[in-house]
């Protein structure tokens, strides 16, 4: 049976995508952002049909809470939804990072009905006005549940992701987030170290061909929600930027040395993979 | 006036694009591929008027000559152009790096009727399946004129990149380098060694989301064309990989020191490059 409410708590890129999503499949939503032209435009859209009050009060009639805030923004608030909603079906997130957020949901008692979702779609832009009801079609999204979480709950997150149009793939927090540190999280910072260096060299966005705009696309994304996650995941980020790093610099050793066969074989090697994956 | 009859050389993903484009707008087009498959291909979708055979006899009618070839082939067909094109307004080839081309031109006695030109645009994939008419619509194409080149070829280039719906600017072929080194060769040397990193890791492409497919389209680029780059351009290819690592080793020592406010303030500084140039 599709929920009958679902309170969707931050109306951004993804928050604001979810809500879109579920309201243009009859799903009534209420929902709450701290930004109140946000919350207005959902309103007023017909996206939204009920505001929540900063306290939150009302979201105990939501038979889903879906958090769609920052990673540390989103843990703070869990202490209190677990005092609100009792009789709640499932309570997620959309986090790109899940162990903390896992644990947190375990200390606040509401472990259960708890599953951490990480939906693998988003662009670099945020806000309610770049969200969009599409968003999560055809998309992966990882569900992370809780050690304690009922079998029920993690039905219901996966029923609620494919009525979203997502594909949904369950795993435990640690293997998500060593495995987000390379699909994610190190994309995301070598779009910005490129960022930085252009800004360095004087180039400008404007300026780049359509494989440059592709590789500085992600650095456009919001800092606050990069830097959450930064510190969430850190030890797996380094690690892949090592990693990174030295390919990098055995690229830069063939170009230096004039190595063209070396460097032939690296382009080769990185096409067939690149072939392997792209349908 | 627009030119008559163009030859192209080399029916790959630029110079087929450049023969869709003429064809479509009335241009008669005459051409070499060594892969006698495009070629058929090319004449029985009436793109290209007449095959010319390996000897490029009958090049000589044409009024502009674009050499579509990766660049170390580009240059050793030089010689044989000089010989046999005598009258044509405009030699022109489409390379990603052009020192080299223009010298070569110089050394063949064509430098007064050659202009280097370098669109960027295109894409990862290569061969005339992939190319289509539209494919310089808006993009820029940098023309870079040997010291030697008669003003009325310079026009020509310009005219003609125009014609196709491309924004020309002229810039010499040192200055272009260096500067593509960032623009262009840096963002595909960093694509190679995310898709190494990521292969490594056991991560297929088909995992990724949009931002890690962005992250790693210009690893599926041609493995040749890419090689002849490098060996090219390598000096200041070089020294744009070296900046580029100083940034990432910096983000990578604030991830490792959990210091979120300087990774934020990095995350920041990107998304102000990346406003600043995206319209």
């Amino acid at each position: 049976m599709p929920p009958q409410t679902v309170a969707v708590i931050g109306l951004g890129l993804i928050g604001g995508s979810v809500a879109r999503a579920l309201s243009a499949r009859g799903v009534r939503v209420i929902g709450f952002d701290r930004n109140r032209a946000s919350l207005d435009a959902a309103i007023s859209e017909h996206v939204i049909e009920a505001g929540l009050d900063e306290e939150l009060d009302g979201i105990a009639r939501a038979d889903i809470i879906v958090l769609a805030l920052p990673g540390d923004a989103a843990r703070d608030i869990i202490p209190r939804l677990a005092r609100l909603s009792t009789d709640t079906t499932l309570v997620t997130d959309v986090g790109s990072a899940k162990q903390l957020v896992v644990q947190e949901a375990e200390a606040a008692g509401i472990g259960p009905r708890f599953v951490g979702s990480h939906p693998l779609a988003g662009d670099h832009r945020s806000g309610w006005h770049s969200s969009r009801a599409d968003m999560f079609q055809g998309e992966r999204v990882f569900l992370c549940p809780a050690s304690t979480t009922r079998r029920e709950s993690i039905q219901a997150a996966e029923d609620f992701w494919i009525s979203l149009g997502a594909v949904p793939s369950t795993m435990d927090a640690l293997s998500h987030d060593t495995r987000m540190a390379w699909l994610s999280h190190l994309p995301h910072v070598l779009s910005t170290a490129l960022a930085l260096t252009l800004r360095d060299a004087g180039v400008t966005r404007s300026e780049l061909g359509p494989g440059g705009r592709d590789l500085t696309r992600l650095a456009g994304s919001s800092p606050e929600m990069w830097s959450a996650i930064a510190q969430e995941n850190g030890p797996a980020i380094a690690r892949a930027i090592s990693s990174f790093e030295a390919y990098l610099e055995e690229l830069k050793a063939t170009v230096v040395a004039g190595d063209a066969a070396s460097f032939r074989a690296c382009f080769a090697a990185g096409r067939e993979w690149f072939s392997e994956g792209s349908g």
